[in-house]
């Protein structure tokens, strides 16, 4: 682990214990892992957000929290690339299949045995992150948020309603006709946009997901708005679909929309009005692929978390002809505002910038 | 789209319009891509085939014909490579899908919002096109139809029997007992055979059959009788593990089983009595996965398409040993006929065969 | 097919008709894939490994025989790499794929007809084999036993319960919550462990698995002793999410982390201490996904086989860090204690030794 004189080493008499060293070292890895959730990457603003999800539910922070250390300190015991755990890279699957055991637990909160899979199933998406990247980078292809898909798909098979250790609620598809129907209130709908940046950290609460929402700012203004039109988009096709209003005003629709959005809008793509465009494409994609996924494995009482967006993502960068030309390389991929200035410069062949994982 | 110069210039005063000109040229591409569904790449044939498709029922014509167009527009606008949009490769998936969406409608005939979804989901299967083919090239594999495999299912799975825009009736699992089996008439399960080659473009009239048959007939007497061959031996499949009289005798059965069959009887694979009877062994192994995959789709009232075709041909041209020497590279694929007399002059060196795509 | 002349050329004459060498040969290497079935290879170790089975059910006996022979002469008839072919690697798919074709049928013993999906089945196996070692060898991963998996679930899709020719019992999902549970006995928990390892060929029978392990034991105890391991974690897993008591005791929950843990503990990884930690996380990534993958395919009624075991292990194979230096290329496996000393050797850069498949 070269990583534990990386940097600021002028201070290191201020820290003399090791170990409040790598304690230190450690929190920053954990905070970019944070920010690695919404596709950022950015110390503080990973510590906004933690504050935003400690706010929304002291439980679900701490269930977060335990399943962020855990695998990013995996991943230092396992020896994977200290790049990818100084980047935050080992942090997120773990943080978010910690949050949706969480968030779908039905054993109510300071139910401590929770920690057990929580650990558990942090581990093993390092285990799967280390797996998969060793397939997609055939294709240049990101590992994105793949393991915890994976993992928590495993973990809700695995228990069930009824599990006498580990119950949880089950989804209910989005396509569901409800009993009695309510007429639909516009407030609520627009309600839902913001809500549906707090749901990729499974909070449905609207403070805390404004919150999120400026954390994401604090890193790149541009990807908050694609995160929001994102939203935006994933809950008009929720409404083209005639999905349960449940799902539209809790921001469930809308998430996945999110994602897609930001990602092909300015981060893996140079940000210009063509790429602006399948941006859209790309939102409109991951929301529908949502639905069908959510009453696929809503069907057997599962959530489809991110499924969606991670799949739409990965298609559309493998994707050739005009567009693939504006794709940026998996190893120089930034902020998107940094993206913009920096394509100029490496397509010029100027190759002194390496620190990718920096922002 | 250096298309526009590549054939018949001689003429050019003639259709001096550019517009017009290039309407032309997207009529031909399109009539290719009518064909390429039956693996077939022939504009005369895609005419007669486009016809049986009006004459069968002219609202899935037109359904068919705005699906074709779309995805191979969207191809020329996301600027995909030339030769394959001239080829009708970005064609036949749109149609697929536009095709499948009009005969499981429950709406009725005639119902204009369908359009909606029609073009969406050509256009989604353009990406899934280009997408899949960077992944499948690093094996030489064709992308066949995935895309229109997979959007389908998403389709499907978005909307279902009670949605209030886009309902579709349910497709029931060929393993179903019937409350009142009927005794099973020889000529009706004769007749599902012709009616398996009508089924490739979800068409379940015997004339317009026999009329695609001739089309196919028009572009390779020889992969017109596997497609016979390859629907009888649907049919055997089918009834050797008893599924419901209805899939028998309107051809569902068949339909794998002839998709099977062409792929690897002549167009993949050189035409001898080696890869004959891989061609009956693929068949039978398309016919048995389609019963397996119908049964599981249907699980969830959706129809298994060609999943079974597509899957079982691709593991065939995955296939090491002796019979891989005899599989034609993808590059090389022409109709079976020329197939056929092309090898002996590739193999000998001689490389002036450039015009894969032609026929 | 040099395979002929590979060996024992000085008694040619006391063996003169060729028919009755080419018998003799395929019996070894028919023997090899019995042991292939638990990661073994030693035509003795099968000789003892078959004999258990014959023991446990003649009829079970004559069906895996029937698969195992049908499906190495395919691969023979295929011509399949001879290497291959006689070190077994194309009899044990067949093997397994009948011997669950016999245990799920619910037509009774000796009813002949099922000799019909037997030989299909074992010879489709071969196919599949042959097209996912191109995909990957990719990665220098094992087929391993996903031909089986794979034709399995297509049979028992196919197929069905109330099929008229082929019929089959339902599998049940171990997360279902019984009537009228019963107090869980330690001896039938204990008696679990090594029924697990009997359960690897579809064998419930205590006598039969344990003389299924001593033919393991001869011809590795390392590997034995990591069965037994791997198969008592498996119950543990079973027990900390609370299974059906019948998982537990029959071994159901055992069979797929022996298979884990053998896999990575010392066969495919140097043994060593690092590795041996790893073995036990294989076998509890295994025995989870095993519960998981059940209640998925419990929910259609089929088995999950060994498809648990299978991918956990083909994602370990991919994991990098610090634990991939001790991954023996694939060509390079032996059994375990050779593993350990060969090591040295061909980092050492000693490549005299090219008989990986002789043992």
């Amino acid at each position: 682990m070269g990583a534990f004189n990386s940097a600021g080493d002028w201070y290191w008499w201020l820290l003399l214990p090791v170990y409040k060293w790598f304690v230190l070292q450690l929190a920053v890895w954990a905070l970019r892992g944070v920010t690695r959730v919404i596709l950022a990457n950015n110390p503080l603003s990973g510590a906004v957000m933690l504050l935003a999800l400690y706010w929304a539910s002291p439980w679900q922070g701490l269930v977060g929290t335990v399943g962020l250390l855990t695998s990013t300190l995996i991943a230092v015991i396992l020896g994977q690339d200290s790049a990818e755990v100084r980047g935050g890279l080992h942090g997120f699957n773990g943080m978010l299949v910690s949050l949706l055991m969480g968030a779908f637990n039905s054993a109510g909160d300071w139910y401590w045995w929770l920690l057990l899979p929580v650990c558990l199933g942090s581990a093993t998406s390092v285990f799967f992150f280390s797996g998969l990247s060793q397939v997609l980078d055939r294709w240049d292809l990101p590992v994105a948020v793949f393991p915890f898909n994976m993992v928590i798909v495993l973990y809700f098979l695995c228990t069930g309603r009824d599990n006498p250790y580990f119950p949880h609620r089950l989804a209910v598809p989005p396509s569901t006709v409800p009993l009695n129907a309510t007429a639909l209130s516009a407030t609520e709908v627009l309600q839902g946009i913001p809500l549906g940046v707090g749901q990729i950290f499974a909070c449905g609460s609207l403070g805390p997901s404004l919150l999120i929402l400026a954390g994401l700012c604090l890193y790149s203004p541009l990807q908050a708005i694609h995160a929001l039109l994102g939203s935006a988009i994933g809950t008009l096709a929720g409404l083209s679909v005639a999905v349960r209003h449940e799902c539209l005003c809790t921001g469930l629709s809308g998430f996945n929309g999110a994602l897609g959005c930001m990602a092909v809008g300015g981060l893996f793509f140079t940000f210009n009005w063509r790429t602006h465009l399948l941006a859209i494409s790309s939102a409109f994609l991951s929301a529908f692929v949502d639905i069908a996924l959510s009453n696929l494995l809503g069907a057997m009482g599962m959530p489809a978390c991110s499924w969606a967006a991670t799949l739409s993502v990965t298609l559309l960068l493998l994707l050739t002809g005009t567009l693939s030309t504006y794709r940026i390389p998996l190893a120089r991929v930034k902020a998107p505002e940094r993206n913009m200035r920096s394509r100029g410069r490496w397509e010029a062949g100027n190759t002194e910038e390496r620190d990718s994982t920096d922002v």
